[in-house]
């Protein structure tokens, strides 16, 4: 077999490179050494935050399993582990950085932890082989959406009201490259900066009365008419948002609706919306959007699927895809150039 | 198959987890959310650095994909990459850590951007599962030292010369188990703070004077003396040893020399002493130590092993491992409790 090895050391000068051959014995057939680009060396050295995020990183690979444990299920029956850890960055789009465009993403909760606790193989860090393909790495959910909700006769709409609400478009019998997946705008994020705790039930809103002129403001916003894919991030929706509108949770929670009505609107066809998140407990907003929308809202409970269990669901999912080394990630979704296997496998020992 | 879904969300408010069984169809077995310990969640959101960590991460991945095609071997010859990637903290002790004894360690340099770019199944990240298991996440360089240089009737050390110098002895006929492996002291990193560009060859070593009393003084440092496993950082020996102590680079160049010649000297059987490392094109170094040592001293040259590319040649090694699934730590030399497979597989798509 032959195998290459990379490392840079400590004192970060730069790459060191040796290919070798290995059977019975070691035999190296190159060995090179590639200095860094001017500034890299200097950003390594004078990086500041890890020892932080390193420790975290630790700790939340034991809060993780200790997590899986109060499942109530034997471990001893679990087969696989796909987790996708804390995300404490994520950039999609490109920027300049030192000298070079770079989209990343960055989640921690140490899989080799979970692995070494439970004795199960754990596969985590989903989004990353996206962005190494041009995707943004998000949305990886319809993946999940179009295996659950494509039907050969109805057209589906699968939404998901998390902080931001996105959803999944599902034409009836469509191929993966005919979903299409976008973030609509704010799901529960505005309505749980103005009511902690959250309205849950929506009975604030209900009370309150909107104010048209703010939302009509709002609405303007070009994000809601423009083509996807598109994403909004949380930093759109939160506490500067609510400080620079004035908005009350009654005009919130209708910009909310009105603006999930809005992006389904743009597919007339669809016969279905099946929704999921936190937002679905907002007995208000869910009645809201019923009025505002054409089709049939239902939840996912329906189809058997925890409405607040979605996305751990979905990241069961792809570590099982990973598992059979297949991809899951949905070009037409994330933008990626192609198809990835998703993850990093981490052996239980 | 029976796969656990684990995430938290960008709210951390804490972790989901679902267990579900996947065949033709996907039927939800348990799903549950568990809050994050107090102070978690705080310490999640106002984590700094994220963005430059996690630009670098992608960046670095780009220059060590690079970093390969500057070998000269054809990428469609290479079966598997090991990648070590890019220390930015290492912590193999634990310490106090939001109420838990956290060790960690944190490599960047992402590889399913290498894998992406490769086409190659990258296997990186090789010292958390070391850690997971209590051990120090290093070294890890005595599983190669061992498989290269283990000898039925001789007895060897093999020594590598970096800015830290450290030492694996393998008894000859030495089970794994046998292996020890520990931090002698300073290698490169106080002459090269001193002779700035680096004094390789040792010749304003070999013109200076030793300062007799400020060597004794230094020798006299308790960790020297100290039981194996012990490991030294780079701290201990930076500038601001340097400005402490105002060393001379003759001094540094004996200290260097003295100290590992003590440690070898503890194993009074070694019949040959195999160098490596930036330190072995140190030519009075090399001399000092041959003067101080009793054992024939060589370098790795001797057995077909670049001594720059032992490190490299070593992460080879550790992907080849762990593509068998089989563990390449030394509990002997990381303390930890027992083998584990190392590193965490990222397919090519």
């Amino acid at each position: 077999m032959r195998v290459a090895g990379l490392i840079s050391g400590t004192s970060a000068d730069g790459i060191d490179v040796a290919v070798v051959d290995i059977d019975d014995r070691i035999q190296v057939v190159a060995a090179t050494t590639v200095p860094y680009p001017d500034g890299v060396r200097a950003a390594i050295l004078s990086v500041s935050g890890a020892a932080s995020i390193s420790r975290l990183n630790f700790l939340l690979g034991e809060l993780f399993a200790e997590a899986l444990q109060h499942a109530g299920v034997p471990l001893e029956t679990i087969d696989l582990i796909g987790s996708h850890g804390q995300t404490i960055f994520h950039e999609g789009e490109p920027v300049d950085f030192l000298g070079r465009r770079v989209a990343s993403t960055l989640q921690i909760g140490e899989p080799a932890v979970i692995a070494a606790r439970t004795g199960i193989e754990t596969i985590a860090d989903f989004r990353p082989a996206d962005i190494a393909q041009g995707g943004k790495g998000a949305p990886l959910v319809p993946f999940l959406d179009y295996q659950l909700f494509c039907h050969p006769e109805i057209a589906r709409v699968a939404l998901n009201i998390g902080g931001i609400a996105n959803i999944t478009v599902i034409p009836a019998g469509a191929k993966p490259k005919d979903v299409v997946a976008f973030d609509t705008g704010p799901g529960n994020m505005v309505i749980d900066a103005l009511a902690p705790p959250f309205d849950r039930d929506g009975a604030a809103a209900r009370g309150g009365s909107v104010n048209d002129a703010l939302l009509a403001e709002l609405l303007a916003d070009p994000y809601y008419q423009r083509q996807p894919p598109k994403s909004c991030g949380r930093e759109q929706f939160g506490a500067e948002f609510v400080r620079a509108t004035g908005i009350d949770v009654a005009t919130a929670t209708e910009l909310t609706a009105r603006t999930i009505a809005l992006a389904i609107g743009r597919y007339p066809g669809t016969g279905e919306v099946i929704a999921s998140g936190g937002g679905v407990h907002n007995v208000y907003l869910m009645e809201r959007l019923q009025a505002l929308l054409k089709p049939r809202l239902t939840t996912s409970a329906e189809f058997g699927i925890d409405p607040d269990a979605k996305e751990a669901i979905l990241f069961a999912l792809l570590a099982f895809e990973t598992h059979q080394r297949r991809a899951a990630n949905l070009p037409s979704a994330t933008g990626a150039c192609k198809p990835a296997i998703l993850g990093k496998i981490s052996p239980a020992t």
